[in-house]
């Protein structure tokens, strides 16, 4: 049981390798009648696509998405989604060092451990390209909660924090690290190159905020809309650690000083209270509180390095291996938009089970 | 929809409230033939107890579990095993307070927004008293994996964390905040009876370790064993964040700092490979390496507190509140047998879908 | 995996063995705010209980169910419903001969084949006395779905069917049978009599319409109304076909002759087409269509008789058995109320599903 | 939630409509190490196609088969294997009268009273050409079960059976009827002929036996053997009907003469019960008992015939319609290859479950 699919009403299944022909996902849930084309999906993935600075691996996909089912005239039918995603940079390289042993930090081993082979071929299914099959899966999600903005941004690379003095939204499509402070933007620009020069690779920190969530959405337990995000974000390659609101910190906090409390809505009328904090991150008992839902991911630093690492061959002997050829120097950045995906996909789905118990 | 089960293969299911007559957990698909009585499942739910120190909540409760289904002549017979447990300290105390104005920090306004009326008492279904039936799943999920030693501790409370140098397993058990380093408990104890006077409360931090998991356990995607772990952890009350191996550490490292090398098995048999670290915590790819799974988990501090609050009342209207009554200065203490649960419930999980698909 | 469970998004578990100490089930997803108490849903356990004539099996249970969580105040809170059902009449009779050999017909062999053991006690797990669980749940079910009227009858006993010209609704709760055909009634009172004094059995068929569904309730694939209708169906113990509509009337039949033309409203406004006929059942495509949806089950003998049978011990010797003790000569007749269950169990889900998705 | 899954385990998702670019299936969970390529699979899509004879539609698709994932060197990898079957033959008909009225016994109405709207062509996705991708993704079941034999043929047309003294299995594949019988064949060949020239349709019905299904497959409740079987029968296109084993006979019978007896196995070792009948087909208590698991299945005439029927326009208005173009004059023949391949599908996935549970 692989379970390649996610959600429960609102529900995606994924499918393709690095270096298959394709890969795709299928949307299954969708409410009927939302207006949808390519070019409404298009733009996440070109906010992922590679290749678009040396700041992201070299390889060259242009991901232009294909609807092949469940749309008619423009609007989404209520069946499923099929979205394909061609591969056309699969290049043929020599990967006879990889078939023999395993690259450390990647999923080599684990993967054999589990099937008894696997598809080495630039990591097969455990190949961050699959995050493109949700990132379109993503774009559809979105059509489901118009009423929600969501938007990330990278945070800290290797260690180097943006000052929240100097966010900026705007900033975040003006630079090839999704980074909303220009003068960490501009830091960061010397950090990453200088790894990538050096064959190293640096960790990042992705946080997310979705405002317009209204409040109730989410499910007491086992489906907490806290937890399922950090099924959802802990489900992204490369990531390590996901926090709700303050996270590690609150734990470091006291009562008086992590409360959230609450005021009359300013116009009197009762719109839902005015908060006057956000320790929470817009959740409370695993539901939504109508305050913005905040999210914060850790992507460990890319395990595909130029130094060589002692690790063993598929027949248990010593050896060592380094990664050559195409990959990013920080995963982290291209996160951003898988980030996003997975909220929108999260979100849309308790929409749909708040609608179906409450609605 | 609300999603009171967990688990694909072995699943369990909880009910009850906190002022409820009873709880309980459905465990299904628990494999036939396991020895099995409910003095094997009592002991996690004494560890969980509350009442036992004054650094707890003083509601007395036995939490005897009763086994209702399931066992025949002291084995699991494959069909679903019923956990029961009484409520006997539900105190009739005056909850005309809580009714009408929402508790912050609690889920007290989220549930009114999403059910449109809430049990209120003691916090209906959101209250940490549900956790006694997951303790109890777990209690049956340790039977699955009799390979696995898992072992969990709180490593800081309030942010005065312990040193790692001092880490003594046999003290877990030798002072009331699950330390296991004598010097930290001694100041944990002035530490938190401060804030229990003060009407305050702290958070904590737990972190907990499984040794013995095989390699091969978890699935690429959407059930990696790293997502599950997540999942599971992020649904306990009052947590709000999760890291698997290094966590955030890692988002600020290198890829050479960040490696977990590998070298042949000492014995010179090819037992699995000897990891020269272990960042990953145990989990490459989703799935598990062999070496042990390790995670941390941040518990905020307890949002009942003595010190009044602005809140508003269910009509929307501005008034103070703070929470009379009994309760944990610091709730993080007691999920330690609960993260050991939730850790025991997704491995046991994991074990018998890896079975399933490649068994 | 037993999957005790069933249902998307109104899903129950249930749990008990025939000699257990009692048996349960757990609603999760019941929308909240719902009236209820559990004199609301004994009526249908009344119904089902055993011993209320000589035509079913004379074990005494009084079957009262009790709310153990998820309602407060009188309505439900949109937490699990536990429901539990005490065992008082498990004889403690001498099941030695039943431990050693299979009984022929029943699920003894089956359930040591598939895992290594069972509760031989009348039957453990397998005995038809789970269906009290169901019947529990269903009672949940029926107040989602208010605008549903669910009736089941028995139309054949033994092969002896009733004639619907005699049909009259009033008659089902007027004889032990739950026949709407009151000289059939009176036919089986003597044709189950005989079976009963031989210790032989007789099969059945139960018929069940619901009216008051809207169009639109179901899923076009895997998720059809008509399949989950199969499934819950057929899930009942003793089942052995399901027909939906003509079922395998329509296998004979024409086109045309199983056509159900469409005539606009009587009453001008559009509130959906007026059927000519209703071969389909109302459902088309798996979805209803508006008109009453009408289901067809066949209940097998009852395989206790007290003719000795050709059997096997556990050690695969040969030998023979007949069932002693208490047992329905005609268990389809008391299935009547568990195929209303799984009526409003299946309908609730549907309807749930729909808004989820749709609403 | 339109569902389009189906499976626990061995778990696979469909897409697509009768009219798109393509169709597909996701089969998920499938173990890995299975030798497999697109020649294993395409026998089986190659008996399902259409326009092979006179008697089926005659719309010309050579629905290739292309796996686009989950395989590596010829065997699965234990990914998400991704098929895909591209239309070819989408006829550009004008559907001006089908997009403004409801065919009656199509799901027409029904997907519009659920969605709102409808891709009309061709029927959309309620057509009977998704259980094309069905078909495929059974041709992967089938590599997971070897040691299973999976029959089936058609048994009767329009209420013409065939007698099983003439039961010879080389027959099935020597007539476009799928049918054992040669002198049943003869005369099916007039009456299907005189219904499609007559622009009418008949019904039939399916039998299909899996022998060398060991005993222990399927689980107790919710997910038993023959409930899964009923709802993967039930849920194809046009199935009114699902009996297992005897079905509605065993509800005219008594328990002697439905009694299945037992003997030890010939051989004098312990391999399993000798049955000295089958009525049960195979399963008791929804497992199996090692005996042919047998089912046969109702399949409605074709609702698309030339007569015209009343039926009401979009807008509620009196209107006659009957249906052009090509369709299959008795579609149960084209349910011979999706019984067998969904005979396969619950075969795969309950002993993948068993495995997990029991292994």
């Amino acid at each position: 049981m692989s379970i390649n699919s996610f959600g429960h009403l609102f529900r995606f299944t994924t499918w393709g390798e690095s270096h298959g022909p394709a890969l795709g996902a299928v949307v299954d849930g969708c409410p009927p009648g939302l207006a949808i084309d390519e070019g409404m999906i298009q733009p996440y993935l070109d906010a992922r696509r590679p290749g678009q600075s040396r700041f992201t691996t070299q390889r060259q996909e242009p991901d232009q998405v294909r609807i092949l089912s469940g749309v008619f005239e423009g609007r989404t039918t209520g069946t499923p989604i099929s979205l394909l995603i061609e591969n056309t940079d699969q290049r043929s390289k020599d990967y006879s060092e990889v078939a023999k042993a395993y690259r450390p930090g990647h999923a080599d081993y684990a993967y054999d451990a589990k099937y008894g082979f696997r598809d080495y071929r630039g990591g097969g299914r455990s190949s961050a390209r699959e995050t493109a099959a949700r990132v379109a899966a993503g774009g559809v999600a979105r059509l489901v909660i118009p009423e929600v903005t969501i938007l990330a941004w990278v945070s800290a690379i290797g260690g180097d924090a943006i000052d929240m003095a100097n966010f900026d939204a705007a900033q975040i499509g003006q630079n090839p690290f999704f980074c909303p402070d220009a003068q960490a933007a501009a830091r960061w620009e010397g950090l990453v190159d200088q790894a990538r020069k050096a064959g190293s690779s640096l960790g990042a920190v992705v946080e997310c905020v979705a405002t317009g969530v209204p409040a109730g959405w989410g499910a007491p337990l086992y489906a907490k809309l806290d937890a399922e995000l950090a099924h959802a974000m802990m489900g992204i390659n490369a990531v390590k650690g996901v926090e709700i609101g303050d996270g590690f910190a609150a734990a470091a906090n006291t009562g008086e000083g992590n409360a959230d409390p609450m005021r009359p809505a300013d116009d009197g009328r009762n719109a839902g209270p005015q908060f006057l904090a956000n320790h929470a991150g817009g959740i409370a008992g695993g539901i939504s509180t109508g305050q913005p839902v905040t999210v914060r991911v850790a992507f460990k630093p890319t395990s595909s390095i130029l130094t060589p690492m002692p690790t063993i061959t598929r027949e248990g002997e010593a050896t060592e291996l380094f990664t050559k050829g195409r990959h990013d120097p920080c995963v982290g950045i291209r996160g951003v938009p898988v980030v996003e995906a997975m909220m929108a996909l999260v979100l849309a789905d308790q929409k749909l089970l708040h609608r179906g118990q409450c609605g």
